[in-house]
C-alpha cells in the first residue's frame, strides 16, 4: 500500500509523504477560497462549501472562516451549521447527523500521532473517525479529539474537551468532558 | 413582531430569518474587510473598526483578525485594546468599560440555543447581554458565555470559560472558572 | 533605554510606544502576507515563513495560518511542523527544539501584564521566554504562558493550558496542565 492507501486504511502512514501532503494542501487551498468569498454572498459560500465537503443533507450553512485537511471524509446530514472559524481534522471520516448545530471556534480531530519520540520522528499519523449523532450543539471553542463518539440529543458546553464517547440526552462539559446532567428526550 | 424585533427585545428568535441572517453577514462581511486591511495601517484599521462597533470612547486598538455577529451591540468604553482573533458573538448588548485589555483568541458570547431538540430543529436562538467592568485583563483563549457580568479591576487567566458572574478584584481561572485569588484594589 | 530596549531586556516597558507598535504591525503585515499564499504553494509557505522567524534548522513546514508579533524572537529546531492557526506572542524568546509537532489553533505567550490596575493603565508589559524541548508534540487548542519550560519527549493533551514547567518523558493535560503519565524514554 501507498502512504495515502495506509491513511485510508486507518494504519500508520507517514505524513509527510508528498501524495499525502498534496491533498492535505489541495483541502486548505480549497478553504482558502471559501474564506475569501464575501459573507454577504450565502449561495456562493454554499456552492463552494458543497464542493469541499464528502456528502450533506437539506440546509447546510457554514460560516466562514472554515479549515479542513481533506473535506471528502466530512459528512453532515440534513440542517447543519456551524459557525465562524471550524477546524476539522478529517484525516479519517467525521461523521455528522442530521440537526447538528456547530458554535463559534470549534475543533475536531481524526489524527493521532505516536505517544514514542522515534514515532514522531519517523512523522507517523494514524487516523481514527469522530461520529455526531442527530440533535446535537456542540458549543463555542469545544474541541473533540480522535475516536470520540457523540450520542443523539447531547449539548457539549463552551470550551469543553470531549476525549471520551458521549451517550444521548445528556449536557456535557469542561476539561475533559463530563456528564453534567441528563436531558429530557 | 419580526425576528429582528424579537431578538432586539431578548426573546426567543427564528435565526434563519432571512433579516437576521443579512444582519449578521453585514457585519461579517465589515469584518472580512477589515481584517484585509495590512497590519501596518493602524488608522485605516481603526476607521474600519469605527464602523463596526456600536459605541467606543477615546484609544481604540484591535488587531486583526476580528470577527462579530452584528457589531453594533458591542459598546467599548476609553482606552481598549483587544489582541488578535477577537470573536464576538453580539446578538444582545456586550458592554465592556474602559482600561480594558483583551488577549488573542478571546471568545465572547451572547446568544443561546435551547436545551430542548425541538427547540433547536426549530433554530431558535435568544440573546443575553454580557457586561464586563473597568480595568479588566481578558487573558488569551478565554471564552466568556452568554449572561455573565464581570466587575472591574478583573483578571481573568489564559484558557478561562467564564460561565458565572465575576466579582471586583479578583483573578480567575479554570474551566469552569473560579476565584483563585483576591487582588488590590 | 528606549521602550524596545526595555522589551528586549525583560524590564517592564510601554507598550502602545510607537516603536513597539510598528515592530508587531510590520510583524503581523509579514504574517498577513504569509496566510494570503495558496495552500498548494508550499515552497512560498517556506521561504516567507523563513523571513519571519529568528531562526530555524532543516525541514521546516509551517501551515496557514500564522500570527506572531515579533517572528524575530522565534526560534524552531529541525524537523519543526506546526498545523492551522498558530499564534505565537514573541515579545521574548520562544526556544522550540528538534522534531517538534504543533496541532491546531494552538498559541504560545511571552508577554504579560501587572495584577494591579494602575499598571494596566500604565500600559506596561514584561516578556518572560518560553522553552519547550526536543522531541514534544503540542496537542491541538494547547495555550502555554509566560515563562514555561517544557522538557524532552513530552505530549500536550489537547486543550491544555500549560502554566508550570513540564519535566521529560511525560503526557501532560488539562486545564491547568497536569501530569497524566510517565512516558518510556
Amino acid at each position: 500500500m501507498n502512504e495515502l492507501e495506509k491513511l485510508d486504511n486507518g494504519d500508520w502512514y507517514y505524513f509527510i509523504d508528498k501524495g499525502v501532503a498534496n491533498r492535505k494542501a489541495q483541502a486548505a487551498k480549497l478553504c482558502q477560497e471559501f474564506n475569501s468569498i464575501p459573507a454577504t454572498e450565502p449561495d456562493k459560500q454554499t456552492k463552494k462549501i458543497k464542493q469541499i465537503l464528502g456528502s450533506y443533507g437539506k440546509n447546510l450553512s457554514v460560516q466562514s472562516t472554515f479549515t479542513c485537511d481533506y473535506g471528502k471524509n466530512i459528512h453532515v446530514g440534513d440542517d447543519f451549521l456551524s459557525n465562524f472559524n471550524l477546524t476539522i481534522l478529517d484525516v479519517a471520516p467525521v461523521n455528522i447527523g442530521n440537526n447538528v448545530m456547530i458554535g463559534p471556534n470549534v475543533d475536531i480531530y481524526t489524527v493521532n500521532h505516536p505517544m514514542t519520540a522515534q514515532g514522531r520522528r519517523d512523522y507517523l499519523g494514524k487516523g481514527t473517525p469522530v461520529t455526531i449523532g442527530n440533535d446535537v450543539w456542540i458549543g463555542g471553542k469545544v474541541t473533540i479529539i480522535p475516536g470520540v463518539t457523540i450520542g443523539n440529543n447531547v449539548v457539549v458546553a463552551a470550551g469543553a474537551v470531549v476525549t471520551k464517547d458521549v451517550p444521548d440526552n445528556v449536557l456535557v462539559g469542561g476539561v475533559p468532558a463530563k456528564i453534567i446532567k441528563k436531558l429530557e428526550q
